[in-house]
C-alpha cells in the first residue's frame, strides 16, 4: 500500500511539477517541426545580450504549406486562432533549435501579431489568443508577454497571421 | 516688496523647474485612468533589464469606450490626433502603475504607431504627433523617441489608433 | 616582377579585406545622403545600452522626394526592391551620422519592413530583399538580421515601403 502511494506521488510530481516545456508539448501531441533557415539575406533569430529577436513567422504546417486567407472574408475566428497557435509552435521550434532546451527561456517579452484581415474585421485579439495561449501552455507564467494585435490588408503568401517576438533567455 | 518678489520667484521655480510629470499632467487637467489588466494570456508590460516593453493600447476613455473609425473615411486628422493623444495618456497610466512615479522614466525609446486608415490616407505622422506631443509635454526631452507611423486597414474594436512602445527606466 | 606581384597583392588585400562599409558603398557609386532631423517631437535614433532604435524611414531620394505607390497596383516587384534598397541607404545614412563610422556597427539585429500593398499582393519578402541585400553588401555577415516583412494598405506620403530597425553597436 505504501509503495502504491509512493508511486502515485512520484507520478503526480512528475506530471505537475517536473515537466519540461518539451514534455508538455509532447503530452499534448504537439511536435516541433524542423524549420529551414531563410534563403535570403536574413536569419530566423539574432541574439544580443540576453535577448533573442525572432523573425516574423506564419502558420506553416510540417510540409511547409501555409494556412492562408483573410479573417472577415474566408477564415473564421476559430480558424484564425488555430493559425496563430500553429505560428506559436513554429516559433517555439525556432527557439528549440537556437537554445537546445526551451527551459533556457526566461521570459517571452514582447509579441507583435499581424492578422490578415478585411477592413471590417475587428477581432484580432481573439485570433492572437491562439498564439498567447500556446505560449502560456508550454511555458507557464514565463510565456506571458506584452502584446500588440494588429490587422493588415495582406501578408506574405497570403498567410493568415504573421508573428514576431522578443525573448529573454537565462544567462 | 521683497516678499512679493520672493513669492513670485518661488512660484516661478515651482512651475517651471520642480514640476513632476504627474504635476504637469494635472495642471493641464489630464487624469491618468485606472487601466485593467488584459483578460487573456498577456500583460500590459514586461520588464527586461532596464527596458519596459508595453503592449499596444488604443484611445479608450475613462469608461473603457474607444474612439473608433478610419482616418480618410470618417475621422479627421484633428480627431485622429486627439485619439493618439488619448492613447499616450493611457500608456502613461500603464507606466505610472508599473513604476509608481513617472520620474523613473529615463527615456521613451521607441514608439510604433498604427493608424486605422483608408487606402488613400497618407497623413499618419500628423495623427501620431498627438502621441509624441503629449509624451514630450509630460516628460520633456526624455519623451523624445524614435518612431514609426504606419497605416493599416483595420484595428481591434475598430479603434482609430494603436500604439506600442519601449521605455528605458532609471536603475 | 616582384614589385608587380607585391602591388597586386596589396590591391587585392585592400579591395577584399580592408574595405570599410563606406568604401564598399562608394565603390558601388552609392552616396549616403544628408538626412534632416524630424520636425516633430521625435528623433531619427535613440540609443539605450549598446542598442540603437531607428525611426521608420522610406525611399526618399537626395532631394527628399519619395518613391510612391502600391505594390500590386502601380509598382512592380523590381521597383519595390529598388525602393527598399534606397531605404536601406537612408538608414545607413542615419547610422553614419549617429556613429561617425559604420564599422562601429556590431550587428543589424532586427528589421521590420512595411510594404504598401494591394490586398492581393503577397510578395513582400521579395520587396524587402532590396533592404536586406544592401545591408549585407555594406556590412557582410554583420548585416544579417532577424526580419519581418509585412503588407499594409497605406503608408505616410504614399511611400512604397517603410522600414525600422534595431542595431547593436560596439562598446
Amino acid at each position: 500500500m505504501k509503495k502504491i502511494i509512493l508511486l502515485i506521488s512520484i507520478l503526480f510530481v512528475k506530471t505537475t511539477i517536473a515537466q519540461t516545456p518539451e514534455e508538455k508539448l509532447a503530452a499534448a501531441g504537439i511536435l516541433l517541426p524542423n524549420l529551414s533557415a531563410p534563403v535570403a539575406n536574413y536569419v530566423n533569430v539574432v541574439k544580443t545580450g540576453n535577448l533573442l529577436f525572432l523573425s516574423g513567422k506564419g502558420p506553416s504546417d510540417q510540409s511547409g504549406k501555409y494556412i492562408t486567407g483573410k479573417l472577415g472574408t474566408n477564415l473564421t475566428i476559430e480558424e484564425g486562432y488555430a493559425a496563430a497557435r500553429l505560428t506559436a509552435i513554429n516559433q517555439l521550434a525556432v527557439l528549440k533549435k537556437e537554445l537546445g532546451e526551451l527551459s533556457k527561456i526566461k521570459r517571452i517579452v514582447k509579441v507583435l501579431g499581424l492578422v490578415n484581415s478585411s477592413s471590417d474585421f475587428y477581432e484580432q485579439p481573439k485570433v492572437m489568443n491562439g498564439f498567447s495561449d500556446l505560449m502560456v501552455f508550454a511555458l507557464g507564467d514565463k510565456g506571458k508577454h506584452a502584446r500588440s494585435a494588429i490587422g493588415t490588408n495582406t501578408l506574405p503568401f497570403n498567410m493568415a497571421v504573421e508573428v514576431e517576438l522578443i525573448v529573454e533567455i537565462e544567462n
